[in-house]
């Protein structure tokens, strides 16, 4: 049994005494840290740092630790942010006509491989509501075009408000979301079923058995307003060989979706990504 | 011991009782076949193969296989090349400052990995000589720039002429060939440090590092006209991390680079690789 | 759409003609061959064979080929099974407790990537019945202990019988089949979840953990009389760090039997497998 | 360039404020931590750590820091390792007749691959001598037998003596040290060329042949009394398939030796490694 944590993720300029300034802060406060991983970026000169302690007897109630981490964190001119383990991340997942993401992220957050909440499916077909029905979460269906787009995904951000998501995945989404939509709701994890940067864009298996690739991947990244060009979470690969034809490449593909997915997701719900530039670190 | 032995690459349109008529020619004359690889490339409805076998025996002599062959070749509309095991191939390895690769090409083949001559060793900078010298290979050195590069080439050219090269290896080679040169000498492999079609060009290790990848790779690869496009013979990857500097990753990279470099000219001098359009097959 | 076709797996001691003889056969009769990948292993002295070709204007019925074959088999005094792609495999998939090969196996065939039928479910628990039910698959439930264990495996060997089963998955069953079992039913795939032959038998991961290795690994094998030693189809690893606790191992763990387990079946069930001594030839 | 810094791997029983308490002694006499990497293992309740600060400018010269450290380690329990990067450690290789660990260790040393000092090679063959003359390293040859075992292996540690010798490496060392050796020099890491605990003793090529693996794999560990039992450092694997004979499983297995073997060298000259019981914590 684990009991309650708080994790810090942390970046600021590099500068004497941080750890001990942070180590000091949760040890007065009579914490126990169980985790502690820092990392110096030499060509930023940025300090990057993930802390996570037990806040069983700490001093400070909940509330008042962020409070309290405030004075640090300016004098370090920092930027940090705080979970709590007992926060449960609600997820929304949005999909096309692919169930094989859909159906793995469930299966997992079924077996408590992550810990969250999946209220919400959203999807531009109709023929994945039948999953959505099997295990009881919302399925919310947008026949998005080129005409209602703004509109309908204006009803999907008042849906996000309303199931109150923490984060969107696109597991397979296959439509681009508007500028306006990444602004208002920044945190989106997405699988691209290519190993990025090759292959941006459409129909990346076709792309890669054209170009006779020997390895295929997939990538799990951050979404931003340029298009396969977020911040990279994770990624792996597969062998493929001349006797692979597309559809094989799709299969093989189908497994590294998933894997690469799910690990992306896991890491930013365990508060293990730190994206500073267009890059991560990734405490594992 | 193996004895002498022939090997067929052949590609032709898809048609019945194409292996029936190969295995056949070979069986009619005595032939062992003692490997024998076939696949179909259904989008282009290309036949593929690769037939080894023993000469022991063998009614024809080898001078008259090839002529004996073509008569069926031609039926099939056949593209093909017939090679003995008693052919040692000839290798010029082109280098620049980085030693590596050299090395590794010099020890394999050494170490009887592939069976080859390597008689030549060029290079546009001179601080590589001591390892030809080492091992009693010859070293012609090329101070090449944008005047003098035509006429430089040139006298490459002849070089390989004289050493009776079969193939040139561009081991990390920083110098782009010209199309004259490899419509000259149209046999090329090279090695390029990334996971190719990502990062085409110069310092893929550092074009790499800006995108924040989370595995490097590097390919082996035919040169053609378009650079770094050529068919693929042969990659492999690395996991990376945010804890890996530009210098860690270039560490990485030169393991990767030794072993597909490799693993490619040994494809090649086995006589596996068989190209159509811009993709190979690799029968391993 | 794949026409209707035959897979020909055969082994016999290697000699002149091969090749041509069973090419001969196919073509003289109007096949195409669409597949033909032969091996020698010269250890053993032992030619083996995969080839497989479209029926379609076949001059001999179906019902004969393997009878006509059988001359040509005797006088090379080989080993040989034909398969026809018409007939659709029944499986029959064992498992205890633990869900994930289960739920991925049913949705690889619900996807098409292995064609074959999931008519019964067998388990010595009964938990995951709603699983069965959910995809309208028979279970039964079988408590096997120690004094009850002939009668109720000759109960599932009845089943097996009743359901017209061609192949046994074992899902991560963790019951060890009795020799009279496997005698009566030889053909069973089992996922161990090691790296075989490290880390046979019981907790593998708690193995794994102690044995402080940097990487696991998960193994697709048939079953032999001799526990987790039969002839291996497919293996894959994936690495781990001291940060991985055994949860985290058997978490990770998970993603290699799926995916092995996944892979060994696709491989059977497309023929492609042929054991000879405790070794598999696997023509991918 | 980078400055002179102190490395500290402790280990000790797991307890509130001892990061504070480590990161405030460095701080306290104006040292700046560039890499700090902590692990808890929950389960022997273990604190782990790894602390890299530049020394300039810091209060304490040099000579006194580990007894200033002193007083903090006892009140901790701890065990605990303080290096410093101007200490350039000294190697002596061990072989018998395969060239390539040898090759790969020297010349990666020379790309300064890692930062070391390469005194002695001692091999029970003279055929490699010729090596060590090229690059103008001390060899010597002992001819060990059984009878003069004891005797031959003293002269061996006199030479580790005489040369101030800090790591032996086992690079392909068909020997089994004698557990006096050991016990007298205790410094030692070998290659197994298997994927540990599979494979153990010898031939593991040849077993791994004949039972059939798909993988197959490299260890560099630790030398302890129990023959290849000692602390795994690094593994890696590559892919094989039926194609491949015993002679291309060593021909792969060769790049895997080097490439895990350099690894694990790199890894404890770099002071990454902590050796807990039987398992390693290695801070990448």
């Amino acid at each position: 049994m684990k009991n309650l944590t708080a994790t810090l993720l942390i970046s600021c300029p590099d500068q004497h005494g941080l750890v001990a300034k942070i180590a000091n802060f949760i040890h007065a406060n009579n914490g126990n840290i169980i985790h502690a991983d820092h990392h110096t970026d030499f060509t930023t000169g940025l300090f990057l740092s993930r802390i996570e302690w037990q806040l069983e007897g700490f001093y400070l109630p909940k509330e008042l630790i962020g409070k309290a981490f405030e004075a640090i964190a300016e004098s370090l001119n920092a930027q940090w942010k705080l979970y709590f383990s007992d926060h449960i991340p609600r997820l929304a997942i949005f999909v096309s006509q692919q169930d094989h993401c859909l159906f793995d992220l469930i299966l997992r957050q079924k077996a408590k491989e992550f810990i969250a909440e999946i209220p919400l499916i959203i999807s531009n077909h109709e023929n994945l509501k039948y999953i959505a029905d099997q295990f009881g979460i919302e399925f919310h269906y947008f026949p998005i075009n080129k005409e209602n787009k703004q509109e309908q995904e204006n009803q999907q951000l008042e849906l996000l408000e309303k199931y109150n998501i923490d984060l969107v995945i696109l597991a397979k989404y296959m439509q681009v979301l508007s500028p306006n939509f990444i602004e208002k709701f920044p945190q989106i994890i997405n699988i691209h079923h290519s190993f990025l940067p090759a292959f941006v864009g459409a129909k990346p298996y076709h792309q890669a058995y054209k170009r006779g690739v020997k390895i295929i991947g997939a990538t799990g990244h951050y979404v931003t307003q340029d298009l396969d060009a977020g911040p990279i979470i994770e990624q792996n690969v597969v062998r493929v060989s001349h006797r692979d034809e597309i559809t094989d490449l799709i299969r093989e593909g189908k497994d590294l979706e998933r894997i690469v997915l799910a690990k992306a997701v896991r890491f930013h719900l365990e508060n293990r990504v730190l994206v500073y530039g267009n890059r991560t670190v990734v405490f594992e």
